[in-house]
């Protein structure tokens, strides 16, 4: 069973031809030309499917496409992508579709990635999962009973926006003491850097002492590696944090089972660690049983091994 | 159509025969017993049950039963209820259903409550909704496209426990900063007398000095009403609490409809302004489109309606 799997990006469309069991058959990058304007983009984009379409004599049985940003109910319009100025309301999935003769669905980024881990990931062992991906921001996808948990607008599972503290930090977000406001890369950097910086005899400070804006958690991560006290400590209490936004998933959800991923979740047990303690703790009985929390690297191609899942679930 | 509701409680089990557009057509009430043990609450149960079935010539098509605290997914298996001490996991519903030849579902009360709206109350205009009942405790059932949202136990929707805070205070639960820690009754009443403490030149201080630990939410109600601004204060910070949460619940479940009941919520706009303030200021854009956040009453036989509404969604 074959289908493709679009990863539309700002600046480029990465494309790929994908089996159910061998994974990546072949893969393709075009420029998206975005300044072009809407229609080119189409263009572009039913040119690298109809490329691939012509690469193969299986049959192709469909495309799903992953974007960034607020997709409708119906997986197959966008609303306002952040790095597709001005395109608003567009339903992309009817342009690709009359362009290529195969249907096509529509899925955002964080969805796409949580159809990834249930299609190629470890998520295959498990009916109901959360996945949380922790980057630049944190975006998440609910894997329930086998499909996406998509709310009655198709924008369920904000889990990024999760307060935890009304009286924490601002993020980018609309309010504050967000997960986000605690964990994004940028976030937690930031709150890194500052504690460091009231300890000057700390390893860290002598390294970043001219330029903590460019602290990141990988340097984080190789101090407490290195047995910095400072940086095992903050990431300590990152994993607190993450561990009260899981609890706050599990009560609300009933679902068990997280798989983590992306930059920050990189630190491994130094975050996680302290997250499944805080998680333990302050979770009811009764959702201790079988909870888990698993880190996950599908790598460079998750982006198109979970669009290709979106086609998967939706025409297999 | 007609079904038999059932609320068993630690004292008391209330039966009532619904029909589905009368609603309640006749109601009995027989005591529980539950120090006589398992056995004899089921052959009250029956009791009650078969009582109202010989009551009526119109075929019954099923049985209803609410009940606090944890009902399995099956809807028939609760486990530890915590007013019937010692029943561990009971199929309570298959008891029923032995003893009186009809089909018996279970559901725990907040649930059940969600249930009656759906079926009695504001939530028949909805395919989606959230319930709160702020009482004792805070409890919550989510109604996602017309039915239960249950989570992979059967326990999802522990609406009480939304940390929105986990630097705030305790409450029963085994976290801190919970909005029941906020906004259930004793938890508020006991923050407010606090408050009312720092203001002996105030009215409620005068009313309630030698007698602080009876001070109810209702006395809060009454003294904003008549104009009494540490009373409006303290309700508009709860309703700000109130209001993150719900910003929580929105952004998890993309479900945009609020109704709330319960003994706390009587407060009316003195609570709920400052909620759906907080609620819209804090939410993403999109979320903010058709949110709604409504009072309801169903008055004292809600526990019988909900239970009802079990029925109705079970068998018919």
């Amino acid at each position: 069973m074959i289908v493709i799997g679009i990863d539309l990006g700002g600046t480029n469309i990465k494309a790929a031809l994908v089996d159910h069991e061998e994974g990546i058959v072949k893969k393709i990058s075009i420029p998206t030309e975005a300044h072009e304007g809407k229609q080119h983009v189409f263009e572009q984009l039913a040119l690298a499917a109809n490329d691939l379409k012509a690469s193969t004599n299986e049959t192709i049985i469909g495309i799903g496409l992953g974007i960034p940003g607020m997709v409708e109910l119906d997986q197959k319009t966008v609303n306002n992508p952040p790095n597709l100025p001005g395109w608003e309301h567009v339903n992309i999935a009817e342009e690709i579709e009359q362009r290529t003769g195969l249907g096509c669905m529509v899925e955002n980024d964080a969805n796409v990635a949580a159809l990834g881990s249930l299609y190629f990931g470890i998520g295959k062992q498990y009916d109901s999962f959360i996945t949380l991906t922790l980057g630049t921001g944190i975006g998440g996808g609910i894997i329930y009973n086998g499909a996406l948990f998509k709310g009655t607008h198709g924008m369920a599972g904000e889990l990024g926006h999760m307060i935890i503290n009304y009286e924490g930090p601002s993020s980018n977000s609309v309010t504050t003491g967000t997960i986000e406001a605690y964990l994004g890369q940028r976030f937690l950097s930031a709150h890194a850097a500052e504690l460091i910086k009231q300890h000057p005899e700390n390893p860290l400070y002598q390294s970043f002492n001219d330029r903590f804006d460019e602290l990141e958690p990988i340097d984080l991560t190789n101090a407490a590696e290195a047995g910095n006290e400072l940086a095992k400590e903050i990431y300590r209490q990152a994993g607190q944090r993450l561990g009260y936004a899981i609890v706050n998933y599990a009560h609300m959800f009933d679902i068990r089972t997280f798989i983590v991923s992306g930059g920050v979740a990189k630190a491994g047990e130094w975050l996680f660690k302290s997250a499944r303690e805080t998680a333990l703790q302050s979770m009811m009985l009764p959702y201790r049983t079988g909870f888990e929390l698993i880190y996950e690297d599908l790598g460079n191609d998750s982006a198109l091994l979970g669009a290709a899942s979106l086609a998967f679930q939706s025409f297999s």
